[in-house]
């Protein structure tokens, strides 16, 4: 009695529309799969060897996957050459513009991030277009690298910390950006720094939904050591906003305007202090950077100095900034718990500063969690609040997805190519 | 860039598994057109006029479908035929178990609410068991109700005000019940009353969820007036508990252990009134019916009549009443600023008793979601906090269920069918 609602039959699909659909169907096998023969494929998808044959060779020439040693499968001839993804050609850009950062960097096929550049500055202090000029400067740069590795960005998505539609930035408090064509600016700069780039495709989003997916994709979630993978939680970022996401069965929850997560403005104390959101007494108050930071008896504007410092007082046992983290993780416990309470995940995710005070915040966030979660499903320690892993950030999420694109269409790629 | 996550292809099917989906493809059309000829579906589903009559044939005589008049198409012979959904035959049973009564009703294929009876009662005061016993009791009666009317229901679907996972309650803290098996009871307790009923298969879902269903199914949210349908909102029960679901795209979100929608037990205040689910301060306890009651001057367990006398009383301009329900709405409008942010949803549907203290709740409540939703979509009076439509209830929701699974699968509940 509880399956969805039946949904109608997909479209009639034409010849070249299903071949297009196979050829994103193998190479996410080969994808997923890390290394796979053309026999292997086709038992996994369920289609002929020498239909799959066709489909590898398109993907070869296209350059998505390159032939790898011999397997010795027993058999003559080529079918025992294992199939791999290719380490060159298309590539994923991302750039992660954030209040007191930019990062940008480029993933290949298989999901690496094969380049990093990280630059500080203070975001709030330029206009938006000079921080987005900046931000394409950063990535040209990076682009520069990828290119010697032999990559070859086909698109670049932009993670922002704020809410984020229609290729705009819609309001982003802590940068005190309103209405910010993000896309087309970035866009624009690109093209004027580097001609060629000019047909790169730009996209943006909120920076914890890209933070969440590169958890889904390449954090702990991803399973490993006999643990199922977490398909369902709840991602915070530890910025000097905090930025959140849904992640459930799998997928990030956009909401019906794309601005689902926005958990920083949850209310902790309707007459608490002013937010830069307008309202009073957000979570951001009691448990952002800033307000740590001012609690512990630090300058609340040193940022990630300021957290490395607080970090250094905890470890060394200093009451202010003990009791300043327990506060927090009280007030982080309290919000989170509601929204457990809503959505019902599986684990709640902290990621950026939240992750390195993780062990003075947990125990006090823990407890109004187990206090609080209507289910029972929450006791102490049982590992549903966790540390995001190291391995993914906004940035990394951002040139993911846009893999994940390539993945999903090749042909539409393959088709762009320029050089 | 914003697609979701490619997913894999669906396995293959063999005839039989095409044929049964074919029969659900042209009785769900059949439903959702109201009326349609045997060449308007063939149009609207993309197969044969002739696999359609085939298909037609089948549903006929399994009872699914009737022919109706003639419609007059200008073409010559029975095509011009119009079929309609069976006003006999299968139909879904709903039972809602609530603090303070029992609803059962009977829908038919068509969707129509065609028994419906309702019982007043305190079931907190009885053993769950003795609750079920008479849930079932009230259910035979409707059942022969139905009888009468020649509708054969096919399953029943419980609604309960708690947690209900694997055929039980978890925890229904409103009722006093802890982990009663409600589905095998309440099985044993018809199959008792009726022998025949034996084969009936029972489900359970929590009643917050089912009502919500209803709403999109048959509420406001089904659009019309050139209005277009809401695909996204959260929905509140104001019963004794206050009980809600989220229904994002069309879909209820159930959560990883199928507990989502738990926004009676987000916390106000973390040092507020103790709550029956163990915590402090949850929402329940500043605008459940027990706690506007009592702020109104009224007695907290006077139920229903007692939200009637609050109602009159608000309406007379009374100031003790207009106080409390100022009050309840601002917390509710707190609790759901934080579910907007979180979710993002079109709209707010206040049901139960909240629909009909709306005038005077909706103020407040629309003031703090106007202040505090992050993305500004909130504006006061912009219709985007609404009460729930009358014409549908978690019973309705249940028995509807019901009917969505037979249009879902009509082979498989044909085969069932032992009268």
């Amino acid at each position: 009695m509880n399956s969805s609602d039946p949904s109608a039959t997909p479209p009639k699909a034409d010849k070249a529309t299903v071949r297009r659909h196979n050829l994103s169907l193998v190479l996410r096998t080969v994808h997923d799969e890390g290394e796979a023969t053309r026999a292997q494929v086709a038992g996994l998808v369920g289609l002929t060897r020498a239909a799959v044959s066709s489909l590898v060779d398109q993907l070869l020439t296209d350059g998505y996957l390159t032939e790898w040693g011999k397997t010795f499968s027993g058999q003559a001839g080529r079918p025992g050459t294992a199939l791999k993804m290719a380490r060159t050609g298309a590539a994923g850009l991302g750039v992660e513009i954030n209040i007191d950062y930019v990062t940008v960097c480029v993933v290949d096929l298989a999901g690496t991030d094969r380049v990093r550049l990280v630059e500080r500055m203070d975001n709030r202090s330029a206009a938006p277009t000079a921080v987005l000029a900046q931000a394409a400067r950063i990535a040209a740069r990076a682009m520069e690298s990828a290119q010697e590795q032999e990559l070859r960005p086909v698109a670049a998505e932009l993670a922002l910390p704020g809410l984020v539609s229609g290729g705009a930035v819609r309001q982003a408090p802590n940068l005190g950006w309103n209405r910010v064509p993000v896309e087309g600016l970035f866009a624009q700069a690109l093209t004027a720094l580097r001609p060629a780039h000019r047909a790169l495709p730009v996209s943006a989003d909120n920076e914890a939904n890209l933070a969440a997916m590169a958890e889904l994709w390449f954090g702990g979630c991803a399973g490993g050591d006999g643990e199922p993978p977490l398909r369902s939680f709840i991602y915070l970022t530890g910025e000097i906003g905090i930025g959140g996401a849904l992640v459930l069965g799998g997928q990030l929850l956009r909401g019906a305007h794309g601005f689902a997560g926005e958990i920083g403005h949850v209310v902790v104390d309707a007459e608490g202090p002013a937010c830069r959101c307008g309202a009073r007494g957000c979570l951001e108050q009691y448990a952002g950077q800033s307000a740590l930071l001012r609690a512990a008896g630090l300058d609340p504007e040193s940022g990630a100095a300021g957290v490395a410092e607080l970090e250094s007082r905890a470890r060394a046992g200093d009451q202010r900034a003990l009791a300043a983290l327990e506060d927090a993780g009280r007030h982080l416990g309290r919000v989170l718990s509601g929204a457990v309470n809503l959505v019902d995940p599986d684990a709640v995710m902290l990621g950026g500063a939240f992750r390195v005070l993780m062990p003075w915040l947990a125990p006090a966030a823990d407890a109004e969690l187990t206090a609080r979660v209507v289910s029972g499903l929450w006791t102490p320690g049982n590992g549903r609040l966790r540390a995001s892993s190291s391995s993914g950030d906004a940035a990394r999420g951002a040139a993911a997805r846009v893999v994940r694109e390539v993945l999903a269409d090749p042909a539409a790629y393959a088709a762009r190519r320029t050089d």
